[in-house]
């Protein structure tokens, strides 16, 4: 039994909670946040699951093994700092830290000090991800050439961190689960319509090496919600829209050719699809019940979960990269 | 009655013939093209047109007294150089020229030679964008911050243009009938995957001043057809999608709040809608329907069309300079 | 506090169990289930949770004012009856009971006890159907003429009960909430092509007096899940779309014209819309939370919920007539 | 060359006539129309069809092989009779005639006459209902067990049918080319709220001897179109949706399974797909190209088209039922 205390009770610290809970070899000992109010439904809620507002209770007690921690981005060094040295496993919000020189330091000290450090992509972590890992594995879409990430939808704007670090973590930690490394060279556009003094909407244009272009549109200035990721194959094409209940993924057998035919311009142009569609059965999973399981699992088999502290640094790499493209008004940034 | 001769008879040009045709104060003498075969169908279709193989037929024949031009984009200029010098109207296809100096010239001939110059913005023509002005035009959205428009299908690769060419003229046409002015500066990234010599997918990011910025995303490299254009004002969102049969335009009544409060934020991020939507009723019509109307209107009122030659010019301006700043990674080219 | 023992603790029982844990004037005391396998995760989820196989334990119970049954429907009477017995409050899933007979002496015993009966009517305490609820009273779709509800999705089969008993009751819950009172007549054709001995699905027409039209669609053979309602009014017509995350109403500005003009007939094949849709916004919220809150407000209160006794004996008169006109072929049945 | 002079030119004869005039072995002799001012547009539109108002001017012409009857439906059998008797082969518009009687003589007579008689069961000659045909006939959905077709729009009401005889010959001409044979009993029911004395809305039920179950729900009063078809079969299910531009089909792995296992029961509540699922690529077709190919072919061949005299009579007689059914509230008819 892993027993765990979480820091965090805003958002989306009760999703932790309630997914750790339904785990059968782990136990949430502590809940914790400063803002008191927060913590007020817990023990109705949860009764076992004691509550405070002092960090240090968490650290100080022995039985808790593993700290998750839900606060603001800004905070993630420090606190993780903290959780580390006192020896704990941890389990981190993404992105992981602001810095990636702050990402290296606590991935080198968990190393020291052998815990499990874990960032929380949470994407990574579902039957859909997976399964288009294995699509990749298998080949059926060829060499990848391009891929097409959105990632929007209306947004409350905040005043410590811009929209890349809120959304472009999710693209850029699925991208590399699956591609397992990260851009060469970023470039990145946007603007802060608000004047928060943070982006609002970027466009970051990433290449992987000469042969593999990505771009990952993020924003809160969006009247729908769109989740969606094109990968383009040299011989098939995946879409991957997250929105979809039950059709998540959809290959199109396609590839396209290099062709003058009149003809078969304009079929293209009317019809623009010329091969069959095949969408793959995806089990049902909330996202975190997978993440918050791969942690527990980590702990107890002592291994790096997909989403550890390098994955964590790389991410957050791009972010820092595509960050500083921006305010350069898209100038190219080696990653 | 106003006589029209059209040279290019491939893709664009039976459209336009048969848009023509069923105007009741036009009428097509002429269809042109060098490739015979493809004027096979005419006569049975349309016994009173004379087709050739020789522009200098439409040129000399002093009854027809306009032309239209539906060639690919290199010869644009050249052979819309002969029909102006000829005294004819002038119809040309988008984009205007491959270069903002030719389309200058162009323009400058024309309005030397008292003829109209309309370019073949098919979609400023059509109900749903003159709505969006309208829109627009009430402040109904407030001020304007951002605009974003993508613009995806499978397309065939072309050699002799890139993907800005074939379909970002739709995107700017549309953007400067309704803004009434030209980006201040472009940065475009892209990739041509097939190594065709011709970008297959771009992302432009265009600036209008400080205050405005649009983003374009052309692709022929999509498994599914995507054509909306979303405006984000101060007040509301405008989401126009031309893919919907019957609700193209949908404004909603949502602007972003800067708060920093939690409870809100929750139900932001789960609801993400805090206003209704309304979605106002547009008539249907073909888009070229219109634009082969406006462009007969012009020649008799005289007066200049929406899309005329100083609109064609600025379209070709942007995707110019966004091809010149793809090719720089980038780089942030002003207009 | 209201106390509150749940038995059947299968599909349905656990969402119920979390909805009621939520809520801060109720708690559950009790879950008890006759599969004790389907108990054993009770006690780590909901530590102060009593668990049991005996239902006699809840009835018992001093300190448990109400019950709640989520068994099978052909157990609800029988169970019902004995918690009532006992001077519990009574929660149950729909259908009610599987006769009419039942439910009203389920009805009686409530009223005679002076204990609430409450039906689970689920969509009945959801927001978008409080919505359509106020936008009937406010006339704003003038009358209404025709209701077409359709309910399908992949279902496994049932050997217990059909299609009628365990969908329809969702679309005559909310129908009988909505107009105040049943169908005069039912008419009703469906298939078991499975040979279940239970049909799997059925087309239910129910006539409303003579001017109010109603079909409802409910099937386990659909590869797609839908859950729509159209409102037909004389005014006005209503989209109401569960599936829908952020538009489940449209209201559209159409009312049927009686013509014979040709041009406007062929504006209306091609088109089909005349006029602005609308879609008011609908907070987020679970159905199943409404629903709780409802039951536990009534006790509070003493004052009859929405779906109380009469509704869930009315509702039950519809799918019996259903049923019964479908083994008749269609014949037309008094309600 | 087939000579072909088309009766009736308001909302469907202009299409019949743009179609006819496409191919390359029929030419358009004459257009009628007994509202001259309907052809207005005709002489300049195609120069080479004379117009009249005397129908006799086609059924005099011994050069206009075959008559085109886009009329009302009560006037199909006057006139169809005048045509065949005249000698020329016919296309009738849907549905044949307003009774089986009439149906059956107009075959008969052609039969004699040695004429083709031709239907336009439009969607038969499409790409899709093709593909259709071909799936059935590959056994790959198993045994056919279930099919729910719904065809419902905003429609203007008509004084001289009921939207049965506008909409159901869709359905039922579709299915009589798939299934190769007609239903043996039909209970309908409807209403007709806006007391035109035609049924607006109208339910379907179609029994095809003991094992398939047929639903067909066409409505006038509906504010979103929709056209699908689902096929429910032992092994697979297929949707048909004539609206979705790219994929009009999708079969579903899945064959409904009798079991009680509560586990796997919650899995399909909530992921309620088990298999993967196809789309196959269709050609992009109008449908009535298809037909008025058909029609050229036939007369060329001798050989009867796939929606012939037997065909039209047959749906003829469906929706002959249905109407009866539909005003005896429902009663099973023997078809």
């Amino acid at each position: 039994m892993i027993n765990i205390g979480v820091l965090g009770y805003g958002y989306w610290g009760p999703n932790l909670v309630r997914n750790f809970s339904r785990l059968t070899n782990a136990r949430i000992t502590w809940v914790c946040d400063i803002d008191q109010k927060l913590l007020a439904d817990v023990p109705r809620l949860y009764p076992t699951i004691q509550t405070t507002a002092v960090f240090d209770d968490l650290l100080k007690d022995p039985d808790t093994h593993a700290v998750v921690i839900a606060t603001p981005v800004s905070t993630h060094f420090p606190l993780g700092h903290l959780a580390l040295k006192a020896g704990k496993h941890l389990f981190i919000e993404k992105p992981m830290t602001m810095t990636v020189k702050d990402a290296r330091f606590l991935t080198k000290l968990a190393r020291k000090k052998r815990r499990i450090l874990m960032v929380d992509h949470t994407f990574v972590h579902t039957p859909a991800v997976e399964k288009i890992k294995e699509i990749l594995r298998s080949k059926t879409l060829g060499t990848l050439q391009y891929i097409d990430c959105v990632r929007t939808n209306l947004g409350l704007l905040q005043k410590d961190t811009n929209v890349i670090y809120d959304l472009a973590p999710h693209d850029f930690g699925v991208l590399h689960y699956l591609l397992g490394r990260n851009p060469t060279s970023i470039s990145a556009t946007g603007a802060s319509p608000h004047n928060t003094g943070q982006e609002e909407v970027a466009h970051i244009s990433a290449q992987y090496g000469k042969n593999l272009f990505v771009h990952s549109h993020v924003s809160w200035l969006s009247p729908i919600k769109i989740r969606t990721m094109i990968f383009v194959g040299t011989e098939k094409m995946l879409l991957y829209d997250d929105m979809e209940s039950s059709e998540k993924i959809k290959i199109y057998d396609k590839s396209v050719s290099v062709t003058k035919n009149p003809k078969l311009l304009r079929q293209l142009r009317i019809g623009y699809r010329t091969g069959e569609m095949v969408s793959p059965h995806i089990p049902v999973a909330e996202g975190l019940a997978g993440a918050t399981l791969a942690f527990v699992k980590a702990i107890e088999t002592k291994k790096a979960p997909a989403s550890d502290g390098r994955a964590g640094t790389d991410v957050v790499g791009v972010i820092e990269a595509a960050t500083k493209s921006l305010r350069q008004k898209g100038k190219s940034i080696r990653v």
